[in-house]
């Protein structure tokens, strides 16, 4: 009989190769499966023993060689190609087989794969996978959810090859159905979020405080020592440093000002305004990657209007002023998000631990940050926690910081250096924070233009008005 | 033989009563349809004369008594009670028989049916219908697209009815599928953002310069005789003077800060996203409401952090700066939604003619304002202009006011009074008109993480950095 693999994953890309290679440093042995054979060839070789990684072209051979019930994950792009993927797996897997989307596929997309495949007998679940290529090859977060016979097959693999803070592996079961793919959409968005907002103190340090790469590689070098360190953070220090092998100076300054994305932080986006969560942190991510690709315009505009000229900020207060606001954005975006998941984990059922989740961010995924173990204590003392800015543990962080983001998101109005994801954390704070918002108003107004009617503070009921014009 | 009549109207809600009603005054004789006969005897009531106006619980009737080929309007809740009517009357009506859906309708649905009857020969357009109740009653806006044909037997009518801007009727048709649809759903998100921005504007007056409601009924009417000249400014002025007839004082004091919404302002955002094209002042429109729903939340919030004492501001000065922040912000969030509809255009093939749509915007409608007759000139000077703020009729506009915006914007950030649609009206103004964005830096750490390249200022090409860690 031929050898029977552990492991099979369909899909031998950046993250499929490195993952598998994980996989086997784990003592795992584990088959690999791409249409692609320089893909299949490359795996075979980078594996070193076949006995241990081998890889093939053909679903066939590829199904045949996993040993029963199969594991087989598939780390492809969201979209059609998953279904084509599942189609062609079908004639060989069989009922109490175990199948995996890795990919960053939408919900709804899982939640329908998964009732098509339960009825085959097949273990079907979405598991989020976070840590780009460095984390799938050493160790990333995953996030699975939906069936937990499946997983719990799978489990010790996961657990093996997951990245570990303080020893605990970063993944855990998340809830039923498509809890796994929406948890890391939801993380994704967040990291749109923290993007932007990274992006911006580069911005303004450069522009105020007249930084150079050094000194702002520095800078963030030294804020990821402190409460501020997470992999972001970490990663910006490094890229201030990175020569340009094309041209002179530091790469950063050569590369094009134009943000692409895949769309997970759009979905969250959107998914958060069918929700009624407001997450204005992200959105206004979601709408800075859409701005930056308007370039063309953007030069044309930027040729029409005068910029007023920036007052400079002394260094040693611009860096701390900085510092604090960042912190403060950064706690208000994780808050949004978990707001989101926690009104999500009700509407769809998910039954989601927040504070399992902010567990499993604390290593391996790009959100990493030391904040993470704050925010696992805060849900560990109170499961139901509306927001992370009603935690009594996050009260001081946030009133020891909220002056400089004040000052700042001033500071950038009035010296027009854009810091929307700053000012949008800022006025979300301010909003959220007001027992008494305008927006009487708004319903004044809609009941004036449209007999919309509204409520009363001092009673009960719903009123409507014969306005007098 | 029975009388036959010109118009059809099914749904005798406030509008549909108000519309059927305005019908009659012009001369055309119609008949309403609602399963409430309530609403139906009410109508008869208030027609007065039945050879005029009639109406019916029966739609057999209600089929019958119309003149062929028949002028159907259907004023329902978006949704399946649309699908509900148009099953309900297909057996009565017959090939050449004229649709139409003067609801909200998702544009998507809009095709679907325009497909679905099509097939019958029956022309179905979508024709959104904006004015409130008295719009409805005195003169709405109408944006119809679809069926060209199918309009050209109702244009009379609807010319007739819709409201006049010096003489000239405030519709025309759009462009095909469901772009009457798609308009009336992005003139709603401009709607949100406007709204938005009055209620931040009241906010700041009252916090920050004492302003009581007299005061406030006063300066919103004073700029509604000037460069802010709108529907809404007009109605928040009177909204100020409303007496509370179940307490003292004014109305409005009492009105609970709860915005609901019916989901235009949404799907405008989330539309936008699909498209690409940003539009954060709408967005956080729509944020802001869902915030306002929050009330429990927010009380408990207010309770755990302190806000910063305003300083107060005097109110000559307050009031001039707020006049030039609100006109401003006007023009930037009507610059995006357009944009949106330029982009929509191109990406639904609805050959849109924005220039068309800005002046059948100038009366009838909600978002009816004095700038609109400026917005038209702009885009008949320049039919292809990407972005208003790139049309040089506005540069000194947008250059006069933006110091205001500057000012106030940093004045709430300090002061803790949320102004998020200022905020990101101003900022993305700033963006928008950056050569340079900081989001380099967003493409370096896609590159560093995932791998995922980034294209260079220098040269033409894709590129990925092996990063040094």
């Amino acid at each position: 009989m031929e050898q029977q693999y552990d492991f099979g994953l369909i899909g031998l890309g950046v993250m499929g190769r490195n993952f598998i290679l994980n996989v086997a440093d784990n003592g795992f042995t584990a088959y690999g499966n791409d249409l692609d054979e320089e893909k299949v060839n490359a795996l075979k070789e980078e594996g070193g023993d076949l006995n241990k990684v081998n890889a093939t072209t053909e679903v066939a051979t590829f199904v045949k060689a996993l040993a029963r019930p199969r594991k087989i994950m598939m780390l492809v792009p969201a979209g059609k190609i998953v279904d084509t993927v599942i189609e062609g797996l079908l004639p060989h897997i069989e009922k109490g087989d175990i199948l995996i989307d890795g990919g960053n596929s939408f919900f709804t997309d899982t939640d329908r794969r998964e009732a098509h495949l339960s009825e085959k007998g097949i273990h079907f679940f979405g598991a989020g996978v976070s840590g780009g290529a460095k984390g799938a090859r050493k160790g990333p977060s995953i996030m699975p959810g939906g069936s937990k016979a499946g997983y719990a097959a799978v489990q010790p693999i996961f657990e093996a090859v997951a990245a570990k803070y303080k020893g605990e592996p970063c993944v855990a079961y998340l809830g039923p159905k498509s809890a796994g793919n929406y948890v890391k959409m939801v993380h994704n968005g967040i990291e749109y979020g923290l993007m932007q907002l990274t992006s911006e103190i580069y911005d303004v340090l450069k522009k105020g405080g007249d930084f150079d790469n050094d000194e702002l590689h520095h800078t963030f070098q030294k804020w990821n020592e402190g409460r501020l360190a997470s992999f972001l953070v970490e990663i910006t220090s490094e890229i201030f440093e990175q020569e340009d092998e094309l041209g002179e100076g530091r790469l950063v300054d050569q590369i094009l000002d134009k943000a692409k994305q895949k769309g997970t932080g759009k979905w969250t986006s959107q998914n958060a305004m069918d929700l009624g969560i407001p997450v204005p942190s992200i959105d206004i991510a979601v709408s800075m990657r859409e701005l930056s690709a308007l370039k063309d315009e953007r030069v044309k505009a930027d040729d029409l209007y005068d910029r007023p000229e920036v007052e400079m900020i002394d260094q040693t207060v611009l860096e701390k002023m900085a510092e604090e606001a960042l912190y403060f954005s950064f706690i208000v975006t994780y808050a949004q998000g978990l707001h989101q998941l926690a009104d999500a984990s009700k509407e769809y059922g998910y039954n989601l631990d927040i504070a399992t989740i902010a567990k499993i961010w604390r290593a391996g995924c790009i959100i990493r940050a030391g904040l993470l173990a704050d925010i696992t204590k805060a849900f560990q003392t109170d499961a139901a926690l509306p927001n992370l800015l009603l935690s009594s543990s996050f009260v001081d962080k946030v009133k020891g910081t909220v002056a400089s983001a004040r000052e700042l998101a001033a500071y950038g109005a009035k010296n027009g250096i854009p810091l929307p994801g700053l000012s949008n954390s800022l006025t979300y704070f301010d909003a959220y924070t007001s027992s008494r918002l305008p927006l009487n108003l708004i319903q004044a107004q809609r009941d004036y233009f449209g007999s919309h009617t509204y409520e009363r503070l001092d009673r009960e009921g719903i009123f409507h008005t014969e306005w007098e014009s």
